[in-house]
């Protein structure tokens, strides 16, 4: 039974991921799908928009099989970190294939770039320094000193996010000597980014997320780019707790704390260095809300992505020296959600899985683990105070979502 | 011209209060009234009703001439802390008398009692041990020891707060080497922590702010038990803000803070020790409101003030290193009102302070002050969301209230 892995964030699970789940599972003629997905928070230091959970059934209902959770301290993490947890666990799981979208769709790109950076190592660091020193923020240096070194046909585009994440994929799974086969597939016609709707059946997450804070939940807007189920399994959320998870539901939580903390020990946050603490309390004396916040702290040498993963650590309180443990693997696999068929296989083959499996985060108890559940405390804070309590236990209570 | 020097917190000032007021000055024939009075948070460890501003309004139309404030380091602190600082800035201001209420009203009973507490301090510490064992706490093993060692007619009853306070004031005078002359008043009728009403014209601070909680700001319960500008200013400030101060407006921050804790950062707040901490934590994640966290963690071991004060400092992240710099002497004096008469006298004495005068906070620079700045911070998160920051610059802005 050959398995593929997808690293996802699902949020929401919408036509464009069922797309891509439909193309993995036919290059590689799999027949299981395990999913490796960020948990309450994501890469770019945002709540998602509904809880691990919910997101869970939305995989499971839409033909994946296996959900593990990518930890904290992987996800909420730049591309490097993000690809090590991520590959490690499912390199753990015994996984065939991993299978990633990308702006370039080509995997010899891949490879051919990947080999560029591993040559000629020295200068593209001496061009990237040169770039940084300009101001601009280091993502940017690496695209423009690539861009400057080489020829645009002959290699992968660093200015497209995917491109740099497939990379780090690869890297992982050179760096594991992982038996995991990387494939990948081009992304259908949205980017990343996009805030509108560019097609008739698919759309970026980004710009669904916005039509459901902007039409308070009026489904209507999205029906066209989500799998059904997405769509119920939406309205039942923001029924039970009025409400979608954003940035401005923790504003509050996030200035409090920023009032209460001297610059000395905010440094004790994970990437809060060179004097940002300083320009944080003071931009949280003066800003009434997380988007006039933002717009305060911004300045060239920070990307927006960064600086809302900052604001995540100081919410959920994750220090240096927990987020520094460990970057190079994951040592444990959360379970979140399995289909029967996923059972199936986790049953056969969960024997040889060179990670422990977490089903029920009460029987596990190493600290690794102690950040996703600060995670997952502090994710209920953007639900109403009626609720909270009860979201918190969840955590503890809810064994893996069974879909037979 | 003499100045006599009370000590109290106003919140709120009521008839009570103004009895005192005028016994002190009849009692020394003082011209000039001068009050050091506890700022946002108080010795109860709960935050004041109103701000300090307001409150040092009732009292400068109530006959006050002066108001310092009691630097949160001493204010939210046991009765012998409290004391220290609150009679060295009295201290510091040349003022002639000081004068407090008690159950006593005898100052002779406090003279003998603390020389019999310095005679036979050996015999006493150990009674006081062996109650400590078996599991009362503190301030109940103090009251008991004294009780079995002495005859309750010749000493002071050690199980009234007041008294205690009033011990602890002449202590400091004394320690301080100070010239302040301490006199007693004997406290009309209510009990400090009476919550119901007893006479009709004299009521405790605590049975008047449980009315107007339980009445919504319905002053017409509480007119015969205030003067007329309590009444008004306190229906000045609920008409703004739309609510007073109560440790239910800040139990969201204060869960938050708790849930994304370890014990062992916790253990870095002042008075947080021998396990408590995880006894907090535990108790956050149980509550939905702060009255049931408080009736969660209530021991026999722990008063509800001496837990409430923890609770307090978790908020203002009020940690040991500051909190224990310096516990013995105040080393500025935070002028937060005064009338033409308070000036005229501030104007002939202040070059003979031998402590700093601060006026405005943007003046004063040294590190001490960094506690009073971060309660003020935090007391604003009581006031509705698009009140905070006004109220936090406030305090920056503020000059000290000048009544002529």
């Amino acid at each position: 039974m050959k398995a593929v892995g997808l690293i996802v964030e699902y949020n929401p699970f919408h036509n464009g991921h069922a797309y891509h789940l439909q193309a993995a599972k036919d290059a590689t003629k799999a027949e299981i799908v395990i999913a490796v997905m960020s948990g309450n928070f994501l890469q770019r230091g945002e709540p998602a928009l509904v809880s691990k959970w919910q997101r869970t059934r939305m995989a499971l209902l839409n033909g994946v099989d296996i959900v593990f959770e990518l930890p904290y301290q992987f996800a909420v993490q730049k591309a490097e970190t993000f690809a090590n947890g991520a590959v490690s666990i499912l390199d753990a799981t015994g996984c065939d294939f991993l299978c990633f979208g990308s702006e370039s769709g080509d995997i010899s790109l891949f490879h051919r770039t990947i080999d560029y950076l591993e040559l000629e190592k020295k200068a593209f660091d001496e061009k990237v320094k040169q770039f940084v020193t300009t101001g601009v923020s280091y993502p940017k240096a690496l695209s423009l000193a690539f861009q400057q070194l080489t020829d645009s046909r002959m290699y992968l585009d660093l200015s497209k996010p995917n491109n740099i994440l497939g990379i780090e994929y690869i890297k992982a799974i050179k760096k594991l000597k992982s038996s995991l086969q990387p494939i990948t597939i081009t992304r259908k016609n949205a980017d990343y980014h996009d805030d509108h709707f560019a097609s008739a059946t698919i759309a970026s997450a980004t710009s669904i997320r916005k039509a459901l804070f902007t039409t308070e939940n009026d489904n209507s807007l999205i029906e066209q780019y989500v799998p059904e189920h997405t769509s119920q399994l939406l309205e039942e959320y923001y029924h039970y707790y009025s409400d979608f998870h954003q940035w401005e539901n923790y504003w509050g939580f996030l200035q409090f704390r920023l009032l209460q903390s001297s610059p000395y020990e905010l440094k004790e946050i994970y990437e809060i260095e060179e004097g940002i603490e300083n320009r944080l309390i003071a931009a949280a004396i003066e800003s009434q809300n997380f988007k006039e916040f933002m717009e305060k702290i911004k300045t060239k040498r920070y990307t927006w992505t960064r600086l809302q993963r900052m604001c995540t650590h100081i919410l959920t309180n994750a220090r240096k020296t927990e987020m520094t443990a460990n970057t190079e693997k994951a040592t444990y696999l959360r379970l979140l959600g399995m289909t029967q068929k996923g059972k199936e296989y986790l049953n056969k083959r969960k024997a040889h899985f060179s990670l422990p499996l977490v089903s029920k985060l009460s029987s596990f108890k190493e600290k690794e683990i102690s950040l996703d559940i600060k995670a997952a405390r502090i994710y209920s804070f953007g639900v109403p105070n009626h609720l909270r309590l009860e979201m918190v236990k969840k955590e503890f209570q809810q064994p893996p979502i069974y879909l037979d």
